[in-house]
């Protein structure tokens, strides 16, 4: 984001403008405070476009009706370690972190617990949940469908989300391990970054809306599609089609969400899909119970000693060796609490436009 | 495998043959059939390097007493859904069908099912596990680490294995999806068949041991490392590397078994690590039950829809459109089942080379 001037705020100001927004909806105040978390949650972990960044959008949503302020989210069914959760058309915000607690009972009572998410919306960044489930030394496991971006291998159209998957383990003196990662070859915030300052991108990241492979960010943006991690067949670019695949099953197939093409938009510029073939969009969310395995001191002390060993591992050349999953995001909090988040100049803009609409106080 | 002559063999005589191989080391008759049915679902499927081209391997472990013919495979600990299980150092391919049922069973009764398994040794082909997930109408999950042969990205040393994951989901009509890939960007199989035909690799594929990016294979196979999905920082390298994380993590951290660069060789030629941070290598298996959490013919008709929408996918120039995970594995075993496996001569020649040591009669 070096093109663009940033500014900076301190994370509680963020987090208060956003909890009133949804506020200004009639959300009840704890599901306001949870849906600003998440942002937060975001901003501070370095994850720009998931942050404040799309507080204008769930703002015009909810501003035309589309997304329920006031959900009653509900176990449609359950065994001892599996659950279906109805979100009720909800903010995901809101959702996500309730289905997620769900899953985490189940593993505490249970030893594992699964919850399959659907009628729910766009839900924040995946590591947000992963997160809360290292709060209570467990392993965290949260994905989501998104609208489509992605082609499937040899596909020459959008048919998949970015489906994310994060996984989280925990330490002991070490940091957690936090994955949090797209299905897909590069962000389609990169491509856009690229396009706005017009350059090139790295052949792999996406194709025109023939199918073909290019470089120029406006063909994949205008028409063409994201590919998935791997890229090409050489270079295992159907093993992401398959992770996206397996995103969808678990997070729509198995709780009745619209999956793959059929993913309702975010956002208002959206196309809006020809067909519905469930209820709108699906989350996964996993909790397993580390010591329905092993002790969870020997379990935290060999995560400890995993990371050091990795941490160990001779360089590539030019690096300074591997990092291990969440340090790029714990570097960015670090700073981040300590100086407050930068935002650019168009979604302060953003900010202020729901601040006059509103008036809601921003800045 | 064009560039060497192959020989046609029925599968029945290659799955007697290996019975009868691993009955002479005194396993127990449903032991050896167990494992000589792995081997042949890889034989049958296309998977080459995993069916009785390893045999030989086995042979050698189980000669030279490294691998216990009878083990007594343990559930050591567990919850509803969750249990630690201890291979007792048996072929992976006992251990591996063992603890697959335990995991199985436990869905049947709580929903979902997970065994994270410690003391065993290499399994087959993941695929095998969650095929049997599916014979009960189960999801099915298989993991398993293995050898180092992988950087992590960023790194100049072999510290992962190819660490594959397996998911298979049920259809109706359609196939059912089955996913089965190893979080490596190319199998080492490839880069073998490069080297000994003299041809270049993709740049993506491998490492020199300097941790440089090259296209010979020989820099690659001798003290090089492959690299994970994704290959380069810009591709999503680091995101193969955390899904071979979380392979060891939910194999050996959480079982007790030996993770990363500490797993013990599966072959003779293959270098003895230095240290030893559990007890051989691990698997990870898991299976829930689709009606733990949505009518089962609603999906499986889902699921049906789900492959005909993908199908009907544009296709990029020069293919025919996206695949389903699975297609290519199941026209192979159509194919094989009714022309027989096609061996290459060394493979013959190792057959033989066991055929001469115990008397079993080979071809």
């Amino acid at each position: 984001m070096a093109d663009v001037e940033a500014k900076v705020f301190p994370i509680e100001i963020l987090r208060e403008f956003s909890t009133r927004v949804f506020l200004h909806f009639s959300l009840p105040k704890k599901d306001a405070m949870q849906a600003a978390e998440v942002l937060a949650c975001a901003d501070l972990r370095g994850i720009d476009s998931h942050g404040v960044a799309r507080l204008h959008t769930y703002f015009d949503m909810l501003s035309l009706g589309r997304i329920n302020p006031k959900p009653k989210v509900k176990i449609v069914h359950s065994t001892l370690s599996t659950a279906t959760v109805d979100g009720d058309n909800g903010l995901g915000l809101v959702v996500g972190p309730q289905a997620n607690q769900i899953a985490m009972e189940m593993a505490e009572k249970s030893g594992s617990g699964w919850a399959s998410v659907r009628n729910t919306n766009h839900y924040g960044i995946a590591g947000y949940y992963v997160l809360k489930a290292l709060e209570r030394d467990l392993i965290g496991w949260a994905m989501t469908n998104s609208t489509k971006l992605v082609a499937p291998l040899w596909g020459a159209e959008r048919m998949l989300g970015t489906n994310p998957i994060a996984i989280a383990f925990p330490g002991k003196e070490e940091p957690p391990i936090v994955i949090d990662m797209a299905t897909s070859a590069a962000a389609y915030g990169k491509i856009e970054m690229a396009r706005r300052s017009g350059i090139p991108i790295p052949p792999g990241w996406g194709i025109d809306s023939h199918g073909q492979v290019t470089t120029d960010p406006e063909q994949t943006v205008a028409g063409g599609a994201l590919l998935p991690l791997g890229s090409d067949r050489e270079h295992g670019g159907h093993k992401g089609y398959c992770l996206a695949i397996v995103v969808d099953m678990l997070s729509c197939v198995l709780s009745g969400a619209n999956w793959g093409p059929f993913a309702p938009p975010f956002a208002l510029r959206q196309e809006i899909p020809q067909r519905s073939v469930g209820k709108g969009i699906g989350h996964f969310f996993g909790a397993m119970r580390v010591d329905g395995f092993i002790d969870k001191n020997s379990f935290k002390s060999q995560v400890d000693e995993y990371i050091r060993v990795f941490r160990a591992t001779k360089p590539a050349p030019g690096t300074k060796g591997p990092l291990i999953p969440g340090d790029p995001e714990r570097e960015a909090e670090r700073l981040r609490r300590e100086n407050g988040v930068p935002l650019i100049q168009p979604v302060v803009e953003e900010l202020c436009d729901i601040s006059a609409r509103t008036g809601i106080p921003f800045d």
